[in-house]
């Protein structure tokens, strides 16, 4: 059976369709094997520390360039994960580590106010077609379950959820919360399919005196609620308390932790405080508990911080949570321009990018003012593939650079056509062109109408090439000649 | 006379308005004393070194809230300029160095294939309403002289031009250009009142071998155009061969040098090549030349620059330039997003705005496509705007961060007006909160539609605030007492 030979047909968006199932066959013999053999953790860390290559490494190794033996020892290692429910056939395994390409993921879901399913569905097609390499799906409003089979179904990438939204859609006030309610919701998403959990176990109580000395407190939602139901019950997280039982559950279905920072700042003011860190030195802990049962962990950073505090956040990080992978929101720089936060955010990514953190959380223009639609999500992901990619050049990353001076040596060219399809959002590319030049014609022209024929610098350029090569003997290297030379570095 | 007393009246968009005018008495009285003494160099810098402090010296001081004697002491150093032509009584001057605010310009002007006179001042005005703090006429097509005047008589910000434009424009071809040609062309800008002039003194013969090397070769237009030159008349750029006779005549009317970086890297391949430094080791050279007239000089950089080669971009100016102001396109931190490179390279800028440049020259999201229009503009400054003051909080400028500080507690005591009131672009604000929630009664709910009233976290948040002061006796520090402690702090 080929990778992409079994599927089931779905519809939408008024279209039947065959979503491929990559993963189904690997599951259905790792499932075999675990009945043979009565060891049912399912985690891509539990085989990689028994020396095994999974499918899902190699996968994943092809897909990064990379050798799978470098794969499995850095996942055995705690500082790469693949998430990878046994029950999410669908996905196409892809890796997140500081060892690899810098990821980024997208929020989508509804809220109590608005969206529906085919709204919600659009929106993933729209984030994977831009390039999402995950998607959250944060419903707190209506049909919860229903929203996220439909999400899963249809998602070539990983699911990430915030388990507490659901259990406390369930229950009529915070204080109903409780830890049996909270294992029933995870084990059925879990059996549903989801790859990651966010989970806020971090947030303890001694930890809540701390935001009082902050302007806006605790923003994270997860945070927020637990520091209400500890407040109002005068107790512990119970994520905290019953850690090793959520353990034991993810372990099965191999559902990875994404250790939740309810206590991120939630403007420039608040970064890099005693909460702040506080809570991060206890997620460290609890990585090192999750890992003992070999179970898959990333860690939540902030949020909004200043340009120089953020080298800090990714060294404290990999100290404290022992080089688990950073999967971070933002961070946004300034707080002042809403409505255009996927840029202040897209600043901050793109650093703590290339400082070492491994997966970037998307922010949309509509962050603080409302749920993003369609085209927010669309302008987001943009942001954060500009962002990532941005950090992996930095990074020296092997063949980051390739797309780049491909693009490069097409504008030099005056290759418009190419310019455009080798472009992150080649329509827009395109059409921004068009708006003065619509002409077929003007797609070889050698200028455009930012400086016109006379005044087009590459024009002129060209003509210094031949001077260079006639009077100095200097070819122009051409693109091929450049990259050769630049593997030939890399060694 | 009252600083606004006097001004005329002008015709734009339909509506009659006067255009203040609040250096004319100052510019006479120093014409008056110049008839006097017979010293007609009129530069900043000049006054400056006699330990004068000007009227602009001190408008500039009040603006940025710094001493009169530390402005002028700056200047005189050449760390600081104020672009003031002594024809440019419109003008509310502002100051480039990195001892001030750190600044941004927007690049308007019409191309040989579109744009008229009404559309430039709608661009420059739709550029000053949203924060340029300088604004460069880059026209080369139509009546320049024409365009050039409308935007000086209308224009409360210093105004730059590259005068390599309009001389080519007058001739047939690149090979007619001379330096006659050239100095009748400058004298009549500085006439007009143009601040400062962007002059590629810089490109020497024996630096266009250099670029063969790379991808993109030569992408400034004043760059390629004088490597035309130099290469067909196999002759030294006569910018660079006639310096001193340029900078008498900037003495004269206190025009600034901008020296253009005619050899930027034009992708993030080309960055920090041998040419491009080549150059700038000459614009150190020229910096010391001007000032031994007592011209401003500030000296443009790049362009295109991965993250990682952004520090060293400043280090290397500050070096080589004597600490002359840097004043930056970009730069660009990767090549492969055209439509959106006002992101790509706001991420350059706000970088390079943090480790010390001056002023940040915009990119639009039309870079490489065509001519940018009215809402390229827009949404240039708007993320230039981002980018500047991310770097002025990164750099720890007193008072930066009042703003963003003020923005979060009225986001978190739900105070929607004033958030929109207090941020970048208060409408855009508005309408995306209102797509969602657009009755008045929303301006004052504890929620929004991105959570929804059960999810809020703030919500939440105030809640737990109670708790820490009933049980803690902790209360929330509010904003003013934040800031009080703040600027305490700030000594
Ligand atoms: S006209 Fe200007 S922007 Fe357009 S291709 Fe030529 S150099 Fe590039
Ligand atoms: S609903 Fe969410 S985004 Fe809106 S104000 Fe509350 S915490 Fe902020």
């Amino acid at each position: 059976m080929s990778a992409h030979g079994n599927g089931h047909t779905v519809h939408a968006n008024g279209n039947d369709y065959i979503v491929p199932k990559p993963r189904a066959e690997w599951i259905v013999n790792r499932k075999k094997e675990a009945e043979r053999t009565g060891d049912w953790n399912m985690s891509q860390m539990h085989f990689a520390r028994k020396g095994l290559v999974t499918e899902e490494m190699s996968f994943v190794a092809h897909k990064e360039k990379l050798a799978p033996e470098f794969i499995r020892d850095e996942i055995a290692a705690g500082r790469m994960i693949i998430p990878a429910n046994i029950n999410h056939p669908e996905l196409e395994p892809m890796a997140i580590g500081v060892g690899s390409l810098c990821k980024i993921n997208a929020n989508i879901g509804n809220s109590a106010i608005t969206s529906n399913v085919d709204e919600e569905l659009r929106k993933l097609h729209t984030a994977v077609h831009y390039g999402a390499d995950t998607v959250m799906d944060l419903s707190t409003g209506g049909d919860i379950p229903m929203i996220r089979e439909a999400i899963l179904r249809h998602s070539p990438v990983p699911i990430g959820t915030v388990p507490l939204y659901e259990a406390l859609s369930r229950v009529k006030k915070v204080e109903d919360l409780s830890i049996d309610l909270y294992l029933e919701v995870i084990e059925e998403q879990a059996q549903q399919g989801v790859d990651y959990f966010t989970i806020h176990a971090g947030v303890l109580i001694q930890y809540v005196p701390m935001v009082s000395k902050r302007i806006t407190g605790i923003v994270s939602r997860g945070g927020a609620i637990l520091a209400q139901w500890m407040t109002s019950h005068h107790k512990q997280n119970f994520l905290y308390e019953n850690f090793d039982r959520i353990t034991k559950l993810l372990a099965k279905y191999d559902v990875s932790y994404s250790l939740g920072d309810g206590l991120r700042p939630g403007c420039v003011a608040d970064a890099s405080d005693e909460a702040q860190f506080a809570e991060l030195k206890t997620l460290g802990e609890l990585t090192q508990q999750a890992w003992k049962d070999d179970v898959q962990v990333m860690i939540e950073g902030p949020g909004h911080v200043p340009m120089d505090k953020i080298k800090e956040q990714v060294d404290k990080e990999v100290e404290l949570c022992h080089g688990a992978p950073f999967y971070v929101l933002g961070p946004l720089v300034t707080d002042i321009a809403p409505g255009y936060d996927h840029i202040t955010s897209a600043i901050g990514a793109a650093m703590i990018g290339w400082h070492g953190a491994a997966m970037l959380c998307y922010v949309t223009p509509k962050e603080h003012l409302g749920l993003p639609n369609e085209k927010d999500v669309k302008d987001g992901i943009i942001a954060y593939k500009i962002a990532a990619h941005a950090a992996d050049i930095a990074r020296h990353r092997p063949g980051a650079r390739d797309r780049d001076d491909a693009i490069s040596h097409a504008r030099y060219t005056f290759d418009w056509d190419k310019q455009f399809a080798l472009s992150l959002d080649p329509d827009t590319a395109r059409s921004m062109h068009d708006e003065t030049l619509p002409d077929d014609y003007y797609k070889e022209a050698a200028f455009c109408s930012m400086c016109g024929p006379k005044f087009c610098s590459m024009n002129w350029s060209s003509k210094v090439d031949k001077y260079n090569e006639e009077v100095h003997g200097l070819k122009k290297n051409d693109l091929t000649q450049i990259v050769t030379e630049q593997m030939a570095l890399r060694g």
